[in-house]
């Protein structure tokens, strides 16, 4: 199909696209490949970068009249020449609307970009530096009033790209370092830099998920890695569903929205009001998502029902249904676990659930935001969800419309979560996801076996920690072998929110904190931090007596 | 508080910080703002740069010696050393495992993303040249197959960093151009370069929106930004609210579940089972996401009322309550016309409406993700959809927990789309946002005038149009003159399939199509890509004709 070339118009100033056609590049690319692997995926990627016709034929004309290794250097030497160079730029008298698209607007526009780039590469490499703070705590007030420079407040004129820059690095400045091996706060933590690369990569295309039209290698990679998962939960059958949404609660209510319309389709079109009274069981500690979903899906809250749950936070399995709904609720955050031989047995059963949330952007260390809901029937994502929008979902296109998945989805447009997921597993493979994984277990053992008989701190739950969640108690000396009381309790509820606040005025360090039922408030350590080690532990515990020793 | 060194630890290897204190940066950033602007600005951020000690003294002693022009040259070279320079690094033996954290990971990940930020730049600039293609389409067994070695299969074991350079060429090869100057498809087109570098940005700090404690900056520039855009919207009251959503659909979703809550508030908790039978009442052009989120929330599609419009899309207005949903109902995608003081009289009335939908994500070009809903009544969000979930939003923290928005939304987790937008309004200004929307309008005038009258075009509404769309038909000549019949419309229900789908294989522009009622198949032409010029709209319309000329 058309493969004339597309009539130049007089009216139209700007040059008129050469008739590449589709075969072109693989043509070329395929001799490249003929090549050393190596050389040739290099030809390969400078084919691609350049995409012009002239230079493809030139370097296809080399590579034909003679094959040796000085003509493919030449390539490689012209591929450098392709490389962007950092200049000394003004940016004081630059403004957004001298960039791309404005003619003439290349230069600065890539200047402008490495600019930007130089200040992440500044962050991300003080991001893993332990010398540095894990934030430079203020409170509200205080960057609202302005901090040296940096106005919070949006104005109706352009500022400078020079106040731009300056603005991103009081943003980063003023921030907190997530990815620092010693930030253990709930809850995304560490900073993949494969996934980092790929979450540039995803802006950079800045497409929806809707349909394969505009997003065809995203739709794929999505719908393989879906695959990949399920046969990972266990599911034996080849066509299960799935979909990535924006996090683990849009994800556990997709999850509600499925059972209720296999069971009750007719909601979809009349309404709870017209389905005999309907409730939600869950875990006592399931994650308040639940909640949220049951009020918004029009169950309410009082119909979701807590099922009681034993001291290490398992359900006491009254019959399957509660069994079903366990692995159900542990996944979101353990799905992480499934990728590991020597863990996954903690969610045995969780094949003999029907939807599956799994979140990637927790203990796999995925970019927020990458969570996905994972159905065991196929069809049912679609029937409960689809509204066939006709501008959107076109019947009559001329590729295999079962790709354009925006219709399973309650969204519209559909931010692009897949692809640093896809490359993450590209880089590390599944064993490294393992290795990783084990890791963070290895590291939750460690605190749990350095601080269980000491003095000092006290274990909020009895046994070894089965997940990544290690819960205890600082006793300051004043506390220490005072006897259970009300004024013991009291005065202990108030011992982690201290040590928090002086923690984060230091930065030297974050652990998150919680009371739970009538536990008073603990530490709440969840290691999913690929950078920390053994040291960061240590570290942790040493600063939380030391910040602890006064109260 | 806290003004002690953390104590060092005997058994960590790594390095304790030194004792940064809050007040250490700013006192010397104060110094250097006493220079010139532009000189302050840039020791300002070589100071957060480097945010070592050592520097530190350094360039304040080198200040308070001799304020000369001269040691502010000498400061400028100490910030340049401090940028990245790229080197020839073989990546065919790196793994992702050699990046950060390992161990003297450093040089390989700066390099690493470095030939990332490459591979992304020379796709920006291609992006915005017109001789290059809008995407090069393949079938999706095409690209399941397996393109010149772009696998997309996931395996166990890792792959090279050099492999995970030449698939990130590949996704983007293989992709749509989607900021292509003539890239007209739904729904978002453009790519905004400030916008971009804020979602490198905000992908590099990598947190979660749902508490100050680990996003400060960001919580505060939503407030402002929120703020603002009621401001504009017109609501008099001072303290409404609003929430940035994963998209449109469920800011729609929010603003439905608000209005629910607001009247019958004892859904949230016994469901929609407890009270009277609700219907929601929405224009018949209404977007889908309003059926969606009523099969969700339980309310039943049978019970979403549509109202009968006008032939421009308009309600007819019945009674007040439809004109507010008029104007809740347009306000997602035409958000941005509020921006404009030429064309916001066109959303008159909205300032009447309870919550309104807006989307940067559209017309005003900000990259995909961003959605905000807006309420003009303060604690309807916080009540509507609050669970206090203890791990996450304690009550006893140091700073005002009010900033800890997490428990207004139906998510948990929640990506941050705020930054990439507040850094474009403060580099536009918002006189800058005006004009690319009043472009925007002059170009769907430009399409509109330019093919009402010509034998080749039919348009589908009467009308100059009020918004970017411009819908009409391509009459080939073969119908050209023939009169309405079932014939007729049969085959021109079939044209503009035929030319989307040649126009997709020639790879030279893209822009949508639909049926609408009982409107056969016509090209909606969406202009919100503010690198589209005349010249572009006049490519489109020839483009047309070419492809479609046999038809």
């Amino acid at each position: 199909m058309a493969s004339s070339a597309p009539s130049s118009s007089n009216a139209a100033p700007d040059p008129t696209p050469p008739n590449l056609r589709p075969t072109t590049y693989d043509s070329w690319c395929g001799v490249a490949h003929g090549c050393t692997r190596k050389i040739g995926l290099k030809i390969c990627g400078f084919l691609q970068r350049t995409n012009s016709l002239e230079d493809k034929g030139r370097i296809v004309s080399s590579l034909k009249e003679r094959q040796s290794s000085k003509s493919l250097l030449a390539c490689e030497n012209s591929e450098k020449e392709s490389r962007f160079r950092r200049t000394e730029t003004d940016f004081s008298n630059l403004y957004a609307r001298d960039l791309l698209p404005s003619k003439n607007g290349e230069e600065q526009t890539m200047q402008f970009l490495l600019e930007v780039v130089d200040i992440l590469l500044n962050y991300v490499k003080k991001t893993f530096d332990r010398s540095t703070k894990v934030l430079d705590f203020h409170h509200p007030h205080q960057l609202l009033e302005g901090m040296e420079g940096f106005n919070l407040e949006l104005s109706d004129n352009p500022e400078s790209l020079e106040q731009i820059l300056v603005d991103c690095r009081d943003t980063l400045k003023y921030g907190v370092r997530t990815g620092h091996p010693r930030f253990f706060n709930q809850l995304s933590t560490g900073l993949d830099i494969i996934g980092l690369a790929g979450e540039w990569l995803t802006s950079t295309a800045n497409t929806n998920m809707f349909t394969y039209e505009i997003a065809p290698v995203f739709v794929l990679m999505e719908q393989i890695t879906l695959r990949k998962m399920r046969e990972i939960i266990g599911w034996s059958n080849k066509d299960g569903d799935g979909i990535f949404s924006p996090g683990g609660a849009i994800s556990n209510m997709y999850s509600i929205m499925a059972a209720r319309y296999k069971y009750f389709p007719e909601v979809k079109t009349k309404g709870m009001a017209a389905v005999p009274k309907l409730v939600l069981f869950t875990s006592e500690h399931s994650h308040y998502s639940i909640k949220k979903a049951g009020a918004a899906l029009g169950f309410g809250t009082d119909n979701v029902i807590l099922i009681k749950c034993n001291e290490r936070g398992k359900i006491i399995p009254a019959d399957l249904e509660a069994k079903i709904l366990e692995a159900k609720e542990k996944a979101a955050w353990g799905g992480g676990l499934l990728m590991s031989r020597k863990h996954r047995h903690k969610l045995n059963g969780i094949e003999r659930a029907n939807s599956v949330t799994w979140n990637p952007h927790k203990m796999m260390g995925v970019l927020l935001q990458c969570s996905a809901i994972l159905v065991r029937e196929k069809g049912i994502l679609q029937g409960c969800n689809q509204m066939c929008a006709g501008y959107l979902f076109q019947p009559d296109k001329q590729y295999d419309v079962s790709y354009d998945t925006g219709d399973k989805a309650i969204q519209c447009g559909r931010h692009v979560d897949i692809f640093k997921f896809w490359l993450m597993w590209k880089a590390k493979g599944t064993v490294g996801f393992e290795n990783q994984i084990n890791k963070c277990l290895e590291l939750a053992e460690y605190l749990y076996t350095k601080i269980k008989n000491r003095e000092e701190f006290e274990m909020v739950f009895e046994g070894e920690p089965e997940h990544t969640n290690v819960c205890f108690w600082y006793i300051p000396p004043s506390l220490r072998g005072m006897p259970d009381s009300d004024e013991r309790r009291e005065k202990l509820h108030r011992v982690a929110p201290k040590i928090k606040a002086l923690m984060m005025e230091s930065g030297t360090t974050m652990v998150g904190y919680q009371p739970q039922g009538d536990k008073v408030n603990f530490f709440r350590m969840v290691i999913s931090n690929p950078a920390a080690t053994k040291s960061d532990i240590d570290f942790l515990i040493e600063e939380i007596e030391r910040l602890g020793q006064e109260l």
